[in-house]
């Protein structure tokens, strides 16, 4: 089964984990080793060919979640990284604000049926994180809701909730990267500026998009809490330096594969039963 | 909108099609017009690149329903003609025997939860037309369900739900194309003594899969009435000769690649509200 190794980018899972230390840009010596290994058309196609053994073999399946400020980078990676993947093998969902439906039922119901079933690779563009991120940063927002009465560790119980949510999914199975790509606030206004300013991209920007940038440091505070109490052995979280989006997408194109490999299935083995079905079929179209 | 154009392939609306009469192989004519024409990673791009422009408009979907008898080709088609669009733009369900509590619904229910969602490409691996297509070839298996009862034409009254239900889809912004991929019995049987053989195959080989050989000419009678019963302007239906996996591809991406420029959609326009929020986020920006 799948354990998370030592790595860079590994949130440890002893809490000491601190946003003001954590790279936005990759360093000069991870640069280097990048040089050094796969590139991202090799990587992408391991992630490929080892997501038809998983297929293959029927027991295992693979959660990437992907969490971001606002032009970290989510979409341009998931495609740029996993477009090359067979489509029959790779879900992606894309959580949007929640709608009354799912607001009326616990915080992870919502993305439960969009989970990848064994074989796939489930891809959650946004995910249950919103839930520790958004939902705490922006002051109001948990107050407009009917919720049970909140104590003061309300968040404290969220973090025990999705721990032992994926905990489940482990054990089931599912193994569950989790990708945090971090940009920093001078990054992303550069990144704002080209939106504005570029034809193909003008469409989408909306001035909301900005409202987060006052609540940044309330985003660093929420990210940090969060990944603290969420890494795990087996359900880590990845702080990827996001400034530099080549460096960014070939590091977790790089993650994934590694995590693939680790699983390590092959195609299934035929048994002397199948043997004999096999033998048996081959007589009948021979025959015929 | 979409409206199916006059081509070889595709069934035509006055329920003339005769599956005798439908090529297993491309003509030397089709064959040097497939030449002629864009290759395959040609219509891989054009294919992409019209889905990112679909999910910028907002307003369409594409929903690819593909059926053929087993080792027709379907798997492998999906794959390598639609491997290299965004996986955040296309979703791929493939529909293997209903569950219990399918049955326990009407036919076309379990697939609606996965049709496409606009600016998608919705793709079937089998779909609602097996109830039309495997229940109808199989003896017996209609008579096992609990159906309300059965009158003389229960198979007329399922093709007037799936007319009906495609063209709701059709005006609801989803351009539905039928892929029959249509392969000889005698390639069929080439096919499975292939899969017999190699060792990267034979692990998923089970003697079901020929089972449904001494059937052939039932389900080619089924094949034809459903083709000609629902094969529809904006619905259409084509039969696409499969004993040349090579050609099938290429024709099937081109009538992807055809309906959805002729969707011809474009990046949604920057109205005058939309452009003074940019110049407002632009100016909070470089003030920063």
């Amino acid at each position: 089964m799948f354990k998370a190794r030592s790595h860079p980018c590994l949130v440890p899972f002893d809490g000491s984990f601190q946003v003001a230390d954590a790279p936005t840009r990759a360093s000069e010596e991870q640069l280097a080793e990048a040089e050094s290994q796969d590139d991202l058309p090799t990587l992408k196609q391991t992630i490929g060919r080892w997501q038809q053994r998983l297929h293959a073999d029927g027991r295992y399946a693979l959660l990437l979640v992907f969490q971001a400020m606002d032009a970290g980078g989510k979409d341009s990676t998931i495609r740029r990284v996993l477009t090359g993947v067979n489509p029959m093998g790779i879900r992606v969902t894309s959580f949007d604000r929640p709608s009354r439906t799912e607001l009326a039922h616990d915080f992870l119901w919502r993305t439960v049926a969009h989970l990848p079933q064994s074989g796939e690779i489930g891809v959650f563009n946004r995910s249950h994180y919103e839930e520790v991120l958004a939902v705490r940063a922006r002051p109001g927002l948990l107050e407009q809701r009917r919720l049970p009465p909140v104590t003061k560790d309300i968040w404290e119980a969220r973090f025990r909730s999705i721990v032992n949510h994926e905990r489940h999914l482990a054990e089931s199975g599912t193994v569950v990267l989790k990708f945090w790509l971090n940009i920093s606030k001078d990054e992303q206004r550069r990144r704002f500026l080209r939106r504005i300013r570029r034809p193909d991209k003008r469409w989408k920007f909306r001035a909301a998009d900005i409202a987060d940038r006052v609540l940044w440091d309330n985003y660093m505070v929420a990210y940090e809490e969060c990944l603290n109490a969420t890494s795990r052995e087996r359900a880590p979280w990845y702080a990827i330096p996001a400034d530099d989006k080549r460096y960014m997408r070939w590091q977790v194109a790089w993650l994934i594969a590694d995590a693939i490999r680790q699983v390590n299935v092959d195609f299934p083995p035929v048994t002397s039963e199948m043997e004999q079905e096999l033998v048996d079929a081959k007589a009948k179209l021979d025959a015929e």
